[in-house]
C-alpha cells in the first residue's frame, strides 16, 4: 500500500482528475486479456514526458512500484500491478507528433490504439504493416514493449522492424533518446531493439518513432476449404517452396471454422478440416501473378474449394471469418486460454496434430489457430478458470505442449510475451547464463526494481 | 605485454601452428581499413566454439585482453588490438553450417566471407540480402558486429534485420544461445540485437543464424547521367514519393565519376555533374512496371541520358562503375577517409552540397558517393596521412559536418560504426544517460573489460 501522503504527492504531479483510487477503478484496472488479476493502488494518467519523469522520479525516491499499460490487451499479466503500486496508464497520452511523408517516419505517443495510427497514415498513402489480432484495441506502446507480431509477420515482420527510435524515460525519470529518424544508425548500441519487446521492464517509452512503408495498391484475399489438416500444411510448404510471400497466411481448424460458422453464418462448410485465408499484396502486376498461381496451389494440395476475392468490399467479407474467431471461440466455454508457441514453419502440422493428441489425451477441449506462414501457433484451450481439477489438465497440456515445441526447435512465444504465465517455462528456453546476463541487464536500467515488478525474469525459476 | 608462460597456456588450446607471435604476422595483423594501426601481442585462429570458450576463460583468469577480428575491412580500428593482447581471428572458423531450404535459414560459422555465403544461398535460390560495398572481403562475423548495411539497405534493410539467432561465448568463457530458428521469438530481451551492432565489444558470436528470402526472380539496372546533382536528388525524391522502392538507389558525384572513367574508360561523361546508379529487382511484371516508370522520373528531373540494362551482363557491366569508385578514387591520394553520416533522406542533396562547401573552406579534396535511397552518405575526403597540417584541416571538416548532420536529423553513423574514429563525437548524439547506460550494459557482459578494449564507449568523453 502506498502512504495516502505519497498519493498526495503524486496528485501534485498530474492533478486530481488524472489520479484514480476508488475501488470501481481500481478494479476495472486490475485485469487485461488473461484470467489474472491485480490490484493497483492508483492508477494514474500522465499526459506529457515531464509528467512521466516526474512520476518515476518521485516513484524512485518513495521506493513505489509502477507498472505502465497500455490498452490492457496483453495475455500474460504484463500490465498488471503485480506487487501493487502505481499503474501508469497511456491512455490520454495518444496524439500523432508528425507524419512525415517525404522521409516516411512517424512519431507517436504511446497511447494511441494501432488501427487508428493506420487509418491516419493510409490517408496520405503510407502504411504501417504490423498488424496484431488486437489491432483495434492495442496501443502502440503496448506493441513496442511486447514487439508485437500478428497477420502480416511473413511479409512484412513484427513492431520491431518498424522502429527507428524512442523517447524513454527511465525508473529513475531521467529522459532519453535511443536511435534517430534516418532510415540507418550504427550509432551505439541498439536500445530501442532492447527495450522492444521488454514488456515494460527497463524504461517507459514517451515518444515512439516508426518507419512506414508506401501503401500497398491493391490487395486480394483466397479462401480455401480443405478436408484434411495435411493438406494446408502442405499448401503453405509448396507456397513457401515456390518463393511467393503472401502478405498474410492464416490457418484456423475444423472447430475455428464450426464455430464461426454456428454464430456467423457466412456459408462455410461445417465439415471442413481446415481452411487457409492468404492475403497477397502490391501492385496489380503482382496481384495477377500470384493469386490464380496459389489458387492452384491449393487445388493441387487438394482443397475442396478455392474462393478468390474480387474486390477489397470481398476481401473484407472472406477476412470476417477470421476476424471474428476469437470471439466466436471464446463464447463457447468461460475460459480461454490461447497458447503462442512457435515453431519452424515447416513443423507447422505436425505441432497442430501434437498440441491436438496431447489435449485430447489430457481431456482438454481445442481449437487451432496459426499463423502459418511464420510457424506461430495459437492453440485456443477451452475451460472453467472455476474448475480446479480442470485447470490442472489444461495446465498439465500446456506443460507437455511446451516441452514438445522445445524438442522441434520451437521458442516459448512468438509474439504474446512470457509474462506471468509462462515464466515457468523459460529455463527450459534459456541458459543460467542467458537469464543471469537478462537479470543484468534489467539491473542496470532499473536498480532499485521499481519498474514493472514480478515480471517474467523475476518469476522465473532461478 | 602477455607473458610468455601465458602465451603458452593460449598455445596449449589452439597448438602452435594455430598461434603467431612473429613480428611478420603481428604486423599485417595491426591494421583494418582505416589508417589506425595497433600492433597485438599474438593472433590465435580458434576453429571451433569450443576452443573460443577455453580462450576465453583463460584470458579472463590472467585478465588479458582479447580483440575479436573478421577480415578487417572495418573502417574505424573495431578489430585492431587498440591495447595489445590477443587478436582472435575467425578467418578459419568460416564453415556453412546448414543452409534449410524448407524453413528458409542457414547457420553459418562467423569467418565465412559474405559474397561466399551469398553464392551458396543463391545456388539453391535463396537470397541473404544485406549487401555491404565489401562483400566480396568482409565476413558475417564482422557484418554481425558491426550491424553492416550496403546498397540494398532502402528495401531489404540491414543486417540486423536478418538475424534469428546466435551461438556466442561471453568473456568469461560462457557459452549461451541467443535467439532461436522461428521466424517470430519473442522470448527474453534481445540479446540477438543487442550484441549486433555492438562492434565486438559484448560477446564472440561463433554461430550466427540467418533468415533468407526467396532469391528475386530478375533485376534490371538503370543508369542515369545528370549535368546538375540537384536533378538527381529530385528523382530520388520523385521515386519516394511514388512509392517505388527499388534494391537500390547509389548516387556518385562529378569527382567519383572523373577518377572511374579515367581508370576504367567505362564510356562515362567527363563533364556530368552525378549519375544514379538504380536496381529494380522481383518479378517480371514487377520490374516490367518500375523501370520505365524511374527512367521516366529520372528523365522528368533532366537526367542528360538515362540508360536501361537488357540482360544481367549489363547489369554487372553498368555496376563496375560503382564496384570500382573506391578503389579508383582512393588511387588519387595516399590516404582516403570515408564519412558516413546519415541524414534524413530528403535533406541528402543538402548535406552533399553542404560538405563539399565545407571541404572547400577548409582546403579539403572530396569525393561523394551516397546510398542516396536511405540518405547515407560517403563524403570521401582525401588526403595525405604523412602531412599533419593536411589532417588537421581533414579532421576541422569532418568536426563540422557531423556537427551539420546533427543538426538536420543526421545520425553520426549510417553503417560504418564509431568505432576509435568517430568516439570522440558520440556525445554529440547520445545523451550522458544513454552513454551511462551503454556502459553499464557493457559492464554486465564484460565486468573485467578484457574484450575488446579501448573500444567506442571507453575512448568516448564522459
Amino acid at each position: 500500500m502506498i502512504r495516502p501522503e505519497v498519493i498526495q504527492k503524486f496528485v501534485s504531479i498530474v492533478g486530481k482528475d488524472r489520479c484514480k483510487t476508488s475501488p470501481e477503478d481500481l478494479l476495472t484496472h486490475s485485469y487485461d486479456a488473461s484470467i489474472l488479476e491485480f490490484v493497483p493502488d492508483a492508477i494514474l494518467f500522465p499526459v506529457s514526458t515531464e509528467e512521466v519523469s516526474r512520476i518515476m522520479a518521485l516513484a524512485s525516491a518513495e521506493n513505489v512500484f509502477v507498472t505502465p499499460r497500455g490498452s490492457a490487451s496483453g495475455l500474460g499479466g504484463e500490465c498488471l500491478a503485480k506487487k501493487g503500486g502505481i499503474l501508469l496508464s497511456f491512455t490520454q497520452m495518444n496524439k500523432i507528433l508528425e507524419i512525415n511523408t517525404e522521409n516516411r517516419y512517424a512519431i507517436v505517443e504511446p497511447g494511441i490504439v494501432i488501427a487508428d495510427f493506420q487509418k491516419a497514415v493510409e490517408a496520405v498513402n503510407l502504411f504501417y504493416p504490423p498488424d496484431p489480432g488486437s489491432a483495434t484495441v492495442a496501443s502502440i506502446g503496448g506493441a513496442v514493449m511486447m514487439n508485437a507480431g500478428g497477420m502480416r509477420g511473413i511479409k512484412y515482420g513484427v513492431t520491431r522492424d518498424y522502429l527507428l527510435g524512442m523517447e524513454i524515460v527511465l525508473p529513475s525519470g531521467e529522459v532519453m533518446k535511443t536511435g534517430t529518424i534516418t532510415a540507418k544508425d550504427v550509432t551505439g548500441y541498439d536500445l530501442t531493439r532492447l527495450i522492444c519487446g521488454s514488456e515494460g521492464t527497463l524504461a517507459i517509452a514517451t515518444k515512439i518513432t516508426v518507419r512506414l512503408l508506401p501503401k500497398p495498391k491493391a490487395r486480394r484475399t483466397l479462401l480455401a476449404i480443405y478436408d484434411d489438416i495435411d493438406d494446408a500444411g502442405k499448401t503453405v510448404a509448396k507456397i513457401v517452396e515456390a518463393g511467393i510471400i503472401p502478405a498474410t497466411m492464416e490457418l484456423m481448424d475444423k472447430t475455428v471454422i464450426k464455430a464461426v460458422e454456428e454464430a456467423f453464418h457466412l456459408g462455410l462448410p461445417l465439415d471442413a478440416a481446415a481452411l487457409l485465408l492468404i492475403d497477397v499484396d502490391g501492385d496489380d502486376a503482382t496481384i495477377e501473378r500470384q493469386s490464380p498461381l496459389i489458387a492452384e496451389f491449393c487445388q493441387g494440395q487438394g482443397a475442396r474449394n478455392v474462393r478468390t476475392s474480387s474486390s477489397e468490399e470481398e476481401n473484407v467479407q472472406l477476412w470476417a471469418a477470421r476476424r471474428a474467431a476469437f470471439g466466436c471461440i471464446a463464447r463457447l466455454r468461460p475460459t480461454c486460454l490461447i497458447e503462442d508457441a512457435t515453431v519452424p514453419v515447416n513443423q507447422m502440422v505436425k505441432a497442430i496434430k501434437k498440441v491436438k493428441e496431447i489435449c485430447e489425451r489430457n481431456n482438454v477441449q481445442i481449437a487451432v489457430l496459426a499463423h502459418a506462414g511464420d510457424g506461430n501457433l495459437h492453440p485456443l484451450m477451452l475451460c472453467d478458470q472455476r474448475d480446479k481439477e480442470e485447470m490442472a489438465r489444461v495446465e498439465k497440456a500446456m506443460d507437455e505442449f511446451v516441452e514438445y515445441a522445445m524438442t522441434i526447435g520451437g521458442t516459448l512465444s512468438g509474439e504474446h510475451g512470457i509474462g506471468v504465465n509462462k515464466a515457468k517455462y523459460l529455463p527450459q528456453q534459456l541458459s543460467a547464463t542467458s537469464l543471469k546476463i537478462q537479470r543484468g541487464i534489467k539491473n542496470v536500467f532499473d536498480p532499485q526494481g521499481i519498474l514493472n515488478p514480478g515480471s517474467f525474469l523475476e518469476v522465473s525459476p532461478k
